[in-house]
């Protein structure tokens, strides 16, 4: 092993493969979409999610004016579609008008949700927080919708059948490899 | 696709996969090791990082205590360690010694970081606030530990050298897949 030690993270790609979402937003008359790898869920009960949106982004501010978004997970199928709302900014053009984007109807707000994901949250802005060069955008999540034939009796994705998009970073993508999953039951290890 | 709506985010396991990795911490005279899921970037400039973890955990109160904490990536064939620490409580039992992990020296802090890690962060806390059932602890990078021969020249990792531990939930574990891996340059799809 060739180990590096350095102050500060270097270019801090070493947490990658993240999976790619599409973050979709509803304010004044317009949608729009964009992509993001940094988010994460808070908390079960309730259930919380956290994204961190650069304040550079337009999304970031129809965020603020909405008070909900959506949070979408598409298939490695559709992984353009990931690169396509990345590339473009809803200053300048209409992404669910230019990329051919179809919506799902939401339950509880008004975030567009994707038809092409695999599950979607709704979620209501609970806070906004600046952390250094990006908002951490927490929402709480008031309607979840899913395809129930690709997740397991056990609730957790069925990768026969749903290929997540996982994105390593330098614009490259890639998935969970199904033939290489392994039960590591904490319970038995942690009693080793 | 069989479309489930409801209100509320159901089982809440939809946005797996995501990364496994290890927190330790130094407080007092003990070092102590904890797995964790819901971790996230959250900003380039300065380097934050932020991981969710119950107040249940003795590991809350230790970074508490000291102020710092460690963040580790473990490769898949490492997923044993990650289920073991995850199965067992620094409470009862001292980790380190019971599952017999080796140790690399950290340079900024006092967390202990892992040898088995192809990668591992330094943090000093910079806050730690509640959401719901768990505190989300952010830290400031302020070192990194990286075996460079298992990043690509563009930092990206080099899957054909290492396979990242990814969780499943329901103790389920993969490595992506390093024969899907797709380049989708949003510039060029952003134009589309």
């Amino acid at each position: 092993m060739a180990r590096v030690s350095m102050e500060g993270a270097g270019e801090y790609f070493h947490h990658y493969p993240r999976v790619a979402i599409i973050i979709t937003v509803h304010a004044g008359d317009r949608d729009n979409a964009m992509a993001a790898a940094w988010h994460c869920p808070l908390s079960f009960t309730p259930p919380l999610y956290g994204v961190a949106i650069s304040p550079k982004r337009f999304t970031h501010d129809l965020i603020v004016e909405a008070g909900e978004f959506g949070i979408n997970f598409v298939p490695v199928e559709k992984a353009e579609l990931i690169a396509s709302v990345g590339g473009s900014s809803g200053r300048e053009v209409d992404k669910f008008h230019r990329f051919d984007i179809a919506r799902e109807k939401p339950l509880k707000t008004s975030a567009p949700l994707l038809r092409d994901a695999y599950a979607s949250y709704e979620c209501k802005l609970v806070e906004h927080k600046t952390y250094g060069d990006h908002v951490w955008f927490v929402g709480e999540v008031v309607a979840s919708h899913f395809d129930e034939d690709v997740f397991t009796p056990e609730q957790t994705l069925d990768l026969e059948r749903v290929a997540p998009a996982l994105y390593l970073g330098a614009e490259l993508y890639t998935m969970p490899a199904k033939d290489a999953i392994r039960h590591l039951d904490r319970k038995v290890y942690g009693k080793r």
